[in-house]
């Protein structure tokens, strides 16, 4: 196959061409994936009165369930940051307090009933219906709303005709591991082919859970050259190097692409829109599907770049444009505007460049709501979205019934009855009545709906921007060792004239992350003072640290970069010099207070010129490895 | 493999033995799954004050909910039927109504609190660890409770050393498909070799869905024979016969074996322990593993073959005795007894008999509680049950957070603080309180515990044996067609002396289900007027009528035998011959109604003469599967 038999050739006219077909990509399975015998029987469901007897389902009488409740936020609990931090005065780092109270007065009390007389599946949401089996492709009124919200208000996009459609997930992982079953054939060493290796590209640093998801396969990773702003499409180890020098002997050409671009994970970069273009250009000249995780896409901070200037006594940076910002044309559709100044102000995904219908991107409610939703959904083009349907059939038939319902009763609010209609004697109390009603409707609506929806995203935004700017803070103050060496002079009495040299060690270098939850930092070995050492390495200088850290008075445990590495020749040749720092996970107050230990602990190891130290330190650890109860955590997710 | 050579070689001790290895059996892509690498950092997360900035979790703050709630029943609501009908009056068929109404009072409230002060991790129910990631084997207070009441109430075996394990899946569908993972290397025509092809053992009808999610992977299905006993274990066409007498040509040897023994889905039938000794025997010796699923394992119905035979006018078989029904030894360990009378009496499953470890039992809570839930366990010897672990973590992580923390909160109750510990001033005091506390928690305990649990499920099986009888008697009724034909005497003006000649037409047969959801009916179509019809087959007739009985007045769908049919062999022979009707999913008031209705339409269509009369009908369905709405329907679950 040559490099541009996939590139999608346009058409002289306006009209949107429809999105490539991608079928020579699906795995042996997923291309013999056929729907379910039942559709048979589908057909008779809508006869009226019909009394099923062909569906095995258990009658919804008999679930013990006769309402799923919630005490919920109301989507102003906190306060947001600034889109535009050049437009208005910042506001404080400290101010993450809520703008209502937390109390019961902020909270609302959400009922899923048991039943609601409804004809529409959009509106009937009641246990009847989301307890029971399902639809593969999600609960209709809940994939209605996510679809909505995908298609009008976050990418807006139809560049291709019909544009993307939207699939149901049991989160981003189960999302994953099901673009693995429609785009990856196993692959076993001595039994297939080499040249038949499937590959994926991707950063040399990545979210780790995905090779553990992938390795299995048979496939084998392919790391692309990064620079601070990312994945880098050209010159000596980019994206296009790669691919137009791929030798055979090592595998299949990569078709499948993987990238966090909003908040990687674990570098913190948001890549840029113009970066984008470059890659997406490559991956459509190569025939390459992106795979775009997105668990952090609201996660963007723009007062961060400013903030770190700021810190480090630097130039403050040329501020973000409001105009810029706004990416109206062509990534996003006709409409130049989400219709929400926030997502405006966002960085868009892959699916905004979207032409060809070869990006896959993966959401999760896992941040914006709670990992154990185990809930997300696939944005794809709407070909490859009915095959995750085949999958979900297979595996996991539907997320959860309990999430799906209590997710819709938040966003959606309670079911609006019509009920008094009955009552009402000719037209015009009818129209007065259905102009009454509406009134009514808004006012009682007390679901999120996208509004609030939006409105909590950005509060979470706010929250965790002031988190992320308060422990790079702390990391910026504690980043550099300050030596001072006072030399006597011996003729002298006097201490007045002794010499005093002060050594500056930098200990660690990064950049504030423009995006997620997590800071990278790369530790600078070689100034430690037991660098040279013949009895100890870069990796063991490394792992020390990360116990001593661990031990008191320091007491924080950071991430090792070596968790991280896509590949062993990434995690040997400098991915043990980096640490991950999650800001999410501590409470509030402690954020501040762990990046100053960080620093203070850091600069102790520093201090360390005994090997013993470092022998003693990792000689307790591996003992600690034997303990009973590790094995117990053995399958600890979240990461 | 010689078939011996995996047979287990009984040490002379009493001792038990451990389960056999079985990774011989794994899949490569399985036996490549490695733990995540964050274990590398578990050991540090028990250090006390330790601030965590290593995984990379949202904080609990920032999640929506603030409680999780529910009205749930008591698990008393339903009546249950006797456990043998012949110790004392059956209780009458119609009596299904609640032992306590089902509105409120009847109904309690259930809260899971946002946080728990808890160190056991057993008993801290709560959102901050249950909406937050958790561990791949399940939630440990739900996984705890799960696994004592496999290992104490439900088989309560410990056939080999150490006993079965218990993981926690998304549901039976999910369990099966992680199964394959587990079990099953991908196969394709032409690219595989043929005597690799992966085979699945069970009977020629089945679970529809399992078909669909086991033949793209290149799996055939190899049918053994039935009687009406279930799978038949020798014998032309049992098990044995397939497995000694098995052809490489046609692929590998079967080395799964997959049954629902207890309420077989389509067919109804038990597996009695009998012939489950035999097949387990013939298993063992060629090395296959069983893989069990039993959604319906608690629906054993003791008064079908009494009703059935006084429905039938028949002689009333023996009754079951108690002694006989309580299997202490050898299927059950040296407890003679689960501690209910009801898990006693039914019938056991394979785990019961499994000292090799060879059996692996999917559960799921989809017709306990809800098929909503997307919740279910595996039952396995340990070290599948690490294996499985591995799989979940790469796929679907853990189940919904929601679910388990209100199954969880239903079936444990709330948490049981001992806050008033501080206002205890003496010893003396303080025992008073203790012995108090023990009296109010007992009191307060509003958890229905495995008590009731089992109290929920004898209530269950009431319901659904209530149903079967009534819809069972109704078919009975309606079984055959009697047709009066008046011979007039030509010559005698007195009709009195006419010659009335009465045909009795059977037109289906059937057991009455001994467990489950489902009637599997037999239709006699050889003696419809239209058999020998050259224009009509009997597929064709078969199918006419199912669209027939759809039409006014009879109003009733049906699952057609096609549907359930292991392969186009079984399919095409006898598999278009069969209904199944589920007793299940309708409203009480129409169980016998549908019944009715179906003799009626059934008679009816005997009546049919004219060819045309078929031809429309299909023609008609033909013409509505081109419509819209169809499609939307067509990841439609639950059969």
């Amino acid at each position: 196959m040559t490099p541009d038999s996939h590139r999608r050739v346009r058409p002289a006219g306006t009209e949107k061409p429809a999105p490539l077909d991608l079928t020579h990509h699906y795995s042996a399975v997923t291309k013999r994936r056929v729907p379910s015998k039942i559709k048979e029987v589908y057909k008779f469901f809508g006869i009226p009165n019909i009394l099923n007897l062909a569906g095995g389902l258990p009658h919804v009488d008999y679930f013990p369930f006769d309402t799923l409740e919630a005490q919920t936020a109301k989507p102003e609990r906190w306060t947001p940051t600034p889109n535009y931090p050049g437009e208005k005065t910042a506001v404080s780092s400290s101010s993450s307090s809520p703008t209502s109270s937390s109390g019961p007065a902020s909270a609302a009390h959400i009922v899923v009933p048991k039943f609601v007389k409804e004809d529409d599946p959009l509106k009937k949401v009641d246990l009847d219906t989301v307890l029971q089996y399902g639809l593969a492709p999600g609960y209709p009124p809940l994939l209605s709303w996510v679809r909505q919200f995908v298609r009008e208000n976050l990418e807006h996009t139809t560049l291709y005709k019909g544009g993307p459609g939207v699939v149901l997930t049991c989160g981003a992982t189960d999302g994953f591991s099901k673009c693995l079953d429609l785009f990856v054939d196993q692959w076993t060493e001595g039994v297939n082919a080499v040249n038949t290796r499937p590959g994926i590209l991707c950063e040399p640093y990545i979210y780790n859970s995905i090779l553990s998801q992938a390795e299995p396969h048979g496939v084998q990773f392919v790391t692309v050259n990064t620079d601070v702003a990312g994945m880098v499409a050209t010159g000596p180890g980019g994206l296009e190097d790669i691919l137009a020098n791929w030798d055979p002997s090592k595998g299949k050409r990569p078709h499948l692409l993987y990238t966090v671009t909003l908040g990687h994970n674990p570098t913190g970069v948001v890549l840029s829109v113009e970066r984008k273009k470059e890659l997406y250009a490559i991956c459509s000249k190569y025939d390459v599907v992106i795979i775009e995780d997105e668990p952090y896409w609201y996660l963007q901070f723009p007062s961060a770049s400013i903030e770190e200037a700021k810190s480090r006594g630097l130039p403050i940076p040329q501020q973000r444009q409001r105009q810029q910002s706004s990416y109206s044309s062509p990534f996003k559709s006709t409409s130049s505007s989400s219709g929400y100044a926030f997502l405006d102000s966002l960085t868009p995904s892959f699916i905004a460049l979207d032409t060809d219908g070869r990006v896959v991107r993966l959401d999760t409610f896992s941040k914006t709501v709670a990992p154990g939703c185990r809930l997300g959904w696939i944005t794809a083009q709407p070909a490859l979205i009915e095959r995750f349907e085949r999958i979900n059939e297979s595996t996991t038939q539907q997320p959860s019934g309990f999430t799906q319902g209590l997710i819709t009763e938040l966003v959606l609010g309670p079911h609006q009855t019509s009920n008094s209609k009955a009552t009402i004697k000719n037209q015009q109390a009818r129209s007065a009545f259905a102009r009454l009603r509406t009134t009514r409707d808004r006012a009682a609506f007390s679901g999120w709906d996208t509004s609030g929806w939006v409105r909590w995203l950005e509060g979470l935004r706010g929250n965790y921007e002031r988190r992320m700017v308060r422990m790079c803070r702390a990391l910026d103050a504690g980043s550099t060792l300050i030596t001072t060496t006072t030399t006597s002079d011996d003729n002298d009495g006097d201490s007045e004239w002794d010499a005093v040299t002060v050594t500056t060690t930098p200990l660690y270098t990064y950049s504030w992350p423009r995006g997620g939850m997590f800071v990278w930092l790369r530790m600078l070995f070689h100034s430690h003072p037991l660098w040279n050492h013949p009895a100890v390495d870069g990796p063991t200088l490394a792992r020390a640290l990360q116990v001593w850290l661990t031990r008191k008075p320091f007491l924080v445990l950071v991430g090792s970069g070596t968790m991280f590495s896509a590949t062993t020749k990434v995690e040997r040749e400098e991915g043990w010099t980096f640490y991950r720092l999650c800001f999410a996970a501590e409470a509030e107050d402690n954020i501040g207070l762990s990046g100053e230990r960080f620093g203070e602990g850091v600069k102790a190891f520093w201090e360390v010129k005994d090997v013993d130290v470092i022998r003693k330190l990792l000689s307790e650890v591996a003992l600690e490895e034997d303990e009973e109860g590790v094995s117990q955590l053995a399958s600890y997710m979240g990461c």
